[in-house]
């Protein structure tokens, strides 16, 4: 059975990315693909590597006709999101890449976006969409909403450590490297290639990045008490990619058998020989996630490193993850793309 | 049916593209693995981004029992592999990602490649690989010689043209862009990153490069009477990707008319519309090959840019396609991959 | 003694490029700095990389008092150049880095640029900045038009030649790569990593290019006939640089040999023997311009090769090279940085 | 007066900067030059971007008559440094950029460097290269050890913190990002532009880089007791730049305030305003070094981030600020040289 899909804000990254997944999903079909400012144009004026894909033009959210669509992703800008996603139909399964169903509290909400939430009962509905994690809500839900990508790097390294309790909950700190892809395809002068290529730097440092709302959030509940991580991004010159160097306190061989334990049968995971660190670049394209772990000269001190692509694993590789199990089909299908390398 | 692959020299960049596609191939199932220095490693220790698929270990080629094996892909240095597979079951099906079987004449051969060939006989009876033209003998062939990856790229642009009589066979120059995985993972100090990054040049210039040996081959076999174009390589720093701006004689129209034709029926190549010129970033990691044909302003010229991703469609996504006709699988089985951007 | 020079303009990248070189100028020294939507900040919080120096801060052109300026350079965009110049004192000397006053005709500035000149007077008044070939015009000038950064390569190539005689003048092409800085500092979708790294396309092609019109002049003015070259630009991956692969009709050896001749008493004009062909790397940083010559196979044909950083010698170090003439100091002051490699 | 200088070892990148920056002192003259394997070949030959520059051919070590040489750079690798250094006059005064005399301790040395060092006579006098805190001694002294460039990026970041007890000196962390051409010319697939360019990960992880032992004896003198940091560096595709994020358990404020009194008459190192954090690519081509600090939302934690150029102040620059003490040229000579950027 084809499971018809539709697409909101299908002229970012993300969208595109999602567009990219389903071509060769066995059981989707893209029925609608929206573009507020782009309303009108095809895929291939807006992104022409789709070129090849018999896709239909780009309309305004409110020429679509919901009746005939399955499941809806949202690849929508934050906020936007949260007021479109109020109008939609109340039965329709929903995937909304946006940060606006993250965070389950009104307050952080308000506290992260520095504005109220638009849609509150919503955001209570909305189950948080870490698959590995969340399987059972997620099969059982109608909207899932999709982590941050570092987010989700970051709860890839430290959630099974904090629920095993073999690392101390009040030192952790997440030092993390990320491609520019993350940022979308907005209009910024840091995000030019004569501003970004062959340097990096450090943003959101100090713990200002909104998704530290979701490592507390997460962290907290599975430790079942407050967990406050310290976390610097540092954008680097790539398009995609990210890599966790995650520093904890704990016995380095029981972090590697923990991890390995945790994920042993998980299709996405994959955890290295102890002592091996991981690339971006053996992840690019796909929806693997790859994590290694070492030990410290000092004692007592461990390095967790994970890496896995933004835009898949991070972003729309996961939400297809989510939708399979939403509409009850194999959770890996369509995903078991092999990386691209070089 | 699935048909069992053996990959000869699977530790280079070629060897590795075919292991990614093969991957999500539905028909085939990679059986053998060879690298000569690399033997008895596995494939995810040479490359970890294949660490997820669950392959053989790397062997050397005389280990291989090659009763098992339905289609051997040699992905071999130039000149070692026509000494293997010389030594290969005569009835074994193969598709050569080397230069050795390219040239028809052996005095061709020894012209470009600086020695006498050594399997003369093999040679003749190598069909060339240049799927779109070459269709019913590569289909009836057991061996097959794959095209350079600039090779192709030039001849998308011209043999439909050279064909039609719609140029000036004595006025045509192919300017290309090459990305460094043409290069393949050899130890040159001009291939380190940083000596290739944030920067250009020519190379082989002056009409010196060994693809001439194919254009000359091709382009006077379409044309009946000898053709010998102008040709210049540069090195670019980007990974995949090879641009073709190829200058010619003749009335934009018709040429732009005469590729829309040749070409409307291909799944891989895409003929843009009049005036729109492709760029390398929408066929990365994919079998597709963008056309685009715009006149100039001087008269009677005109500029055809093509574009395709080396290591897919000017390498190994081009061997699984000839390897699908060879095994009377369809044309695009397990190659309809949407190209990975950004 | 020392010069005082007013920068307008100097929060693109041209403007920061002329900083960045007056800084070690033993005979200039900056004493006003103008840009329209900064004006305000500090160079340090525009430009980072200039925070050692002790700079004016950022005001609006009609704050500074020229009357204490020997000599302005003018980095503004095209249009607002010319209605700035026209305000400026009369006895000012100016170097002017848009392309407002390089075209001599009123109707060829139309032509190219879509609207007629605002400041036809001032038109006539500027000298060609091109200082190999205009030194005696330039030294007495007081308004310099800079020549476009790809008008420049083009020409250092073909100049000697043209004027020589030794290439059909009805058969030359100048197939351009481009690093992304000559775009500017500008927010455009196709500037940014994401969509430029990694790959290469074609721009402005079919005779489209607005440094067409500056060929068209000047080659015609050496021919003493019209010449129309063809010319096709990419883009590259890179940020800096431009190298000009420039195919004529005519003797190589001929060809080298008179462009080793014209250039044999230049500071910056580097002409490599004959059959080496340069690199962009190898003039990144600096002000000067390597040139080689090859023959092609097809007898008769050659290929000239020309490279130089475009912000350099193909805009600020050139524009520097000009005021250096015009202020009476040697031509080479405070250019003769070397290159930056890796 | 102009000081003779001798370049051993110039084949490299840290040789070749060297030039660069030599290139433009007013006071030094290259008057020899060596390399091993290409000796006879010119530099231009070996390193075109030093084309426009009048260079000695390069010898081998023994054809240097060193009664012509006051001072000599020593940029060789690793080993053969304290080997080739034995065998110079005992009273030239040599810089040398390997790794060979950082480490004063004979058993620290063979402990990270895994052989007994062959010249213990000359590692005792060898002064420790860090310019702008051994000014006394590298004055007086002979020979000079310049420091690793990751050294030095996490020791401007630290020691003024470190002597001034405002931080925890047991939970020190330097999570390292650094550019490729740290690691030299030298031949490894891993330097390859394919294999690295879009991608990054950790390297040396787990306390075994040996600059740790550099960070162990410095820090352990200034603290006057053992110091243990703990530090990863990650390998980012660019070609120069080092950025250091230095974690550390103390008051931000105090640690800003540490770090700007302590660097405010340094000419080469600026402390930008609290909570503005550097890039690398705002020193790029230059001997500066940036460096910022900010607070955690974790009180009592802090990040100071340091940014610099491995090839000039990590490495040659270094060397050539030494060097200018140890000939009584003013400090800053020849290294005012402006960053470059884009």
């Amino acid at each position: 059975m084809t499971h018809r899909i539709a697409i909101l804000g299908a002229s970012g990254y993300t969208g595109a990315e999602l567009v990219r997944l389903i071509a060769t999903h066995p059981s989707m079909r893209i029925v609608a693909l929206s573009a507020d400012r782009k309303a009108g144009m095809s895929m291939a004026e807006v992104f022409p590597f789709l070129r090849h894909l018999d896709l239909a033009r780009l309309v305004k959210i409110d020429e679509i006709d919901f009746s005939t669509v399955d499941l809806c992703f949202c690849a929508l800008p934050h906020a936007t999101s949260q007021a479109v996603i109020a109008t939609l139909p109340r039965d329709l399964k929903i995937v909304d890449l946006s940060a606006d169903f993250r965070l389950r509290d009104p307050a952080e909400y308000e506290k992260w976006y520095g504005q109220p939430h638009a849609a509150v009962e919503l955001q209570k509905e909305a189950v948080y969409g870490l698959t590995e994690f969340y399987r059972d809500e997620i099969r059982a839900a109608r909207l899932v909403a999709g982590t941050g990508c570092n987010a989700a790097t970051g709860q890839f390294a430290l959630r099974p450590l904090i629920a095993a309790g073999v690392i101390d909950l009040d030192d952790i700190l997440i030092d993390l490297k990320a491609g520019v892809s993350g940022a979308g395809r907005s209009l910024k002068e840091n995000l030019l290639h004569a501003e970004l290529s062959g340097g990096t730097h450090a943003y959101s440092a100090g713990g200002k990045h909104r998704h530290l709302g979701e490592f507390d959030q997460e962290f907290s509940k599975v430790a079942d008490r407050p967990v406050h991580v310290r976390f610097t991004p540092h954008l680097l010159p790539m398009n995609r990619g990210i890599l966790a160097s995650v520093y904890v306190k704990g016995d380095a061989k029981i972090i590697h058998q923990t991890l390995e334990k945790a994920y042993e049968s998980e299709p996405f995971l994959k955890v290295l020989p102890f002592g091996t660190l991981p690339s971006t670049r053996d992840v690019a394209g796909s929806n693997f996630c790859h994590l290694g772990v070492i030990g410290d000269r000092v004692p007592g001190r461990a390095l967790v490193v994970a890496v896995l692509d933004n835009l898949t694993k991070g972003s729309s590789g996961q939400a297809i993850q989510n939708a399979n199990l939403m509409l009850g089909l194999p959770e890996t299908e369509g995903l078991m793309l092999t990386p691209v390398f070089p």
